[in-house]
């Protein structure tokens, strides 16, 4: 057995530096982020996906509470037969293991909290390939990403939220002498203690896109302030946060503790597994990442006790005023609507392009111009089909699916139609490229809703100063993940600041290189915001931290 | 004029200070607590009744947008005829100046805002002597605790938060550059600004009892974090509240901002003007003290956006096992009922004596007798009327009178019946003394429910593990601002201490000296928590500050 604060010891450099560097917000990770063999070994990549392929078609191992029976609901986007069985537990069995397991897990404190949270993280990622494997047959990401976003990038806003969790509890001082002055006689010395108490039960609801990158901020702030969690995954990608969960049952049982402190939720799709466990008296945390329609749901129906922190829908838009480097622009913004198809909560949808054109270096281009330059920068991009698949990855649903076929029926705004990719190594997956379509700013019933997936718009607008209005505008009520702006004017750009800071978005901007405004680094980029509605926090600031526990005193002479 | 970063400048080092105290937890006081000359000035306590005198019978100072026309409905516990009329402005006025105001606002910064909200509590520091009539007068406390709790410790709490805030807001620094190393390349580099952004217009609803004291945290903490404040009073104790807010609008004209980024919305009771603006819907933070149905009501029903943090009512408990000074627990715990007359948030309620009863050096005292010595503490503390006025102050409305008349009705129950006191100063103030009354745990129907005022219950148990479990259980459902335990045995302590993380309070153990259980020392001790139902935070911690504000990030290459 390893007791938390060994666990503590063991991890306690990298805490620190973790602490220090999200006070710093320059560049920093833990987890490397190349699948290589220098890094990860050569032996990893195979046992990686060996270990994958072990899980296939069988029960999971896990061992709960409440087991009524095992599911498997997943159908992987490249036609892979999973097969898995997941235990389907009683809810209201799985709070009370929760419950039963608290006391001990607050005793253990912050720290110790903490240290047992660094070594599931670094069990997890050593088994980085197998998630890779794991995220990419749920998620439809194309391996590399899955290894990525699913692995490292994941792992380090896991570590992002233990640091920040950790350093929210030890602010106040665990122990304070007070000595106050007393006219005439001796001073009034009381010794204080202050305990960190979590708030209670921790639910995490799983998306189906990126299940541990949005799944471990919540997670593991929740864990390290001392609650249990119960993880509900997405039932179309149960697997990568399945592996994350027995990883952590491991640790906590190997440490001495209770392994119900976190347990997976597993259910048949309309079981309505998330909203039983949301209302539940005992459930004080949720932390939800989807559809905006649940996660208002959510908000408004978790009890007044609840505190819920969801990452919704939104119009990611980008102004285009001006630029110094077209092709740059260009490039990157192919990209940017063509990684993962578009499926992410951060691509672009909306691109605002003012009547008179965009001012470049070969002089305007005017919207029309705009979107055949965008179209033809997403067809070089995507010309090689095995690079293309390698970026695209796979559509992960119908109804990304849907919304694609509904866009590229747009006469006659499509510019550019949706293609299709073969990737010969997963012959029945859907791969598609991305759709433009051009709209007038009049058209806001078409681009004021969010299309999830790779569709995106040109919209026409009267000038830039119209387009940030619209901006503005349209995010505040509708809200957005990200924003861009690219211009060549200190004035537009000034604008553009104040405009972002109006709606409350986050703002790129002029990223022509090697940044792209999808992603955002952990430990420096905050990744949403609760300043718009497209969600209530940030990841990770101390908000996101700081009402998942309380801290009691206690004080005598 | 004197710009924010002036003010800033000005106060650097104080604001330094009282983060650096924040941290440290130990005794420390920016705002003298004696009104006496050597500290404030021969000229200031005439001074200050002067001023208070000039505001009676006559149109209060306060020039605000959409006023309507003017109220007046303060009375005296003192039975002085106050006559103050305040303005009445039509509720969606204010908001929209408030909002009006708040670009600029956020444009000045942390440093800037906590800079002026420093001076404001300057300003008001000065006019302290003026305060301590403003709150005697409204809420019935005696004047040395008017004074004091509505003067510098109110003050000192309003630094605590204008130092959370100031710290909170800038963890995350203005500017950062990231750098993150490419293989055979050049690094990626990317300039990151970070700009704390409010959440929206901030209503802080007072109280009756502690307009300034209870009132600060929360507006102070919201301005300071970016939003504009409207200050909703009780219409019983407006007075203080409009010095606060004339004080706030003054230095915010004088350093060039909109001064209606604090208005004072005062109203007819039954205007429910309180109801209508956490409502609205650019109301998105919302501070209140008071009841708890109205404090359920506002969580309930503030929208989904707004932060409700609420302070409400609870069961304050006493868990008395054994003691090393009986004499001075009877003196200690006497004075704490007896102090504004029970008439604190924080006043013991539920005193819990074992069967066998409290081990003292002489023995022990069952709960028949621990109660008469009770008693007879209280009527030695209350013995000289002089004296007991200073410590009594008034009953403050006829909801508190009317409680204690109804304890004081259980018979055979009442083991010290309340009597009336003259103060010869104020020969119509309703001046009781407590009324103690005996009862059996399974009297549970009467003690779970809060007896606001200067009513308590000695409450006989079957041991002090079942008042442990009661202790627990009553605070879990019901909540609690304070607990107090008495025991010389270290097995009990630390049964209590686990009790009360269990039932989510603060304790207090063995105070038999100088301090007392009603009362918390800014920068040290913690006030209310969210772990039980009698608040949602506490003062002053970072999830009391955090979720006033987002912070919004802009990159660029």
């Amino acid at each position: 057995m390893t007791t938390p604060t060994q666990w503590y010891e063991t991890h306690r450099e990298l805490l620190d530096a973790a602490v220090a560097a999200a006070g710093a917000r320059d560049y920093w990770s833990n987890y490397p982020e190349s699948p290589s063999k220098s890094v990860y070994g050569a032996d990893a990549a195979p046992a990686g996906e060996q270990a994958f392929r072990a899980l296939l078609g069988a029960d999971f191992p896990l061992d709960q509470p409440g087991e009524l029976g095992r599911v498997a609901t997943e159908r992987s986007p490249y036609g892979l037969e999973l097969g898995v069985r997941y235990p389907r537990c009683d809810p209201q069995r799985l709070v009370a293991a929760a419950r039963a397991a608290t006391p001990a897990w607050r005793d253990v404190g912050p720290h110790g909290r903490a240290g047992v949270a660094a070594e599931i993280l670094r069990r997890i990622n050593a088994r980085s390939f197998e998630m890779a494997h794991a995220v990419q047959h749920t998620t439809g990401q194309a391996f590399v990403m899955a290894f990525q976003a699913g692995g490292p990038h994941a792992q380090d806003r896991g570590l992002e939220a233990v640091a920040c969790a950790l350093a929210a509890q030890t602010r106040i001082p665990a122990t304070a002498t007070w000595t106050k002055p007393q006219r005439g006689g001796d001073p009034l010395v009381m010794t204080k203690t202050s305990t960190p108490v979590g708030r209670g039960v921790a639910l995490v609801i799983g998306c189906t896109t990126f299940p541990t990158w949005n799944g471990y901020p919540g997670l593991f702030a929740s864990l390290v302030t001392g609650n249990p969690v119960i993880v509900k995954p997405h039932p179309g990608a149960v697997l990568p946060l399945a592996i994350t969960v027995r990883v952590a049952r491991e640790v906590l049982a190997e440490s001495g503790l209770d392994p119900d402190l976190v347990t997976l939720a597993a259910e048949e799709p309309g079981d309505r597994v998330a909203a039983v466990l949301a209302t539940h008296p005992d459930v004080r945390i949720v932390d939800f990442t989807g559809s905006s329609e649940f996660g208002n749901w959510l908000e408004a129906n978790a009890s007044r006790q609840t505190v819920v922190y969801t990452e919704k829908s939104g119009l990611n838009t980008v102004v285009v005023d001006s630029t110094a480097d077209y092709p740059g622009l260009l490039r990157n913004l192919a990209f940017s609507l063509s990684l993962y198809s578009g499926q992410m909560c951060t691509t672009p949808q909306n691109i605002m392009v003012p009547r008179e054109g965009v001012d470049t270096a070969d002089g305007r281009r005017d919207p029309q111009q705009f979107a055949a330059d965008l179209s033809a920068a997403l067809d070089k991009l995507l010309g090689d089909p095995a690079r293309a698949a390698g970026t695209l990855g796979a559509i992960v649903n119908d109804g990304v699916m849907g919304r694609l076929t509904e866009a590229a029926a747009m006469t006659p705004g499509v510019v550019r139609p949706p293609g299709e990719v073969t990737d010969p190594a997963w012959p029945q997956a859907g791969i598609r490229t991305p759709v433009v379509v051009a709209l007038d700013a009049d058209d806001d019933k078409v681009y004021t809703r969010e299309w999830f997936g790779p569709v995106s718009f040109v919209i026409t607008t009267g000038s830039t100063e119209h387009s940030l209005a619209l901006f503005t505008e349209t995010v505040r009520h509708h809200g957005a993940l990200t924003a861009t702006v690219h211009s060549t004017s200190e004035a537009v750009l000034t604008a553009a600041r104040r405009a972002a800071l109006d709606a409350g978005v986050h703002l790129s901007e002029n990223l022509t290189a090697g940044v792209f405004v999808n992603q955002t680094a952990a430990f420096s980029d905050l990744h949403g915001t609760g300043a718009n509605p497209a969600a209530t926090a940030a990841l990770t600031d101390d908000y996101f931290v700081s009402g998942r526990f309380f801290t009691l005193q206690a004080r005598h002479a």
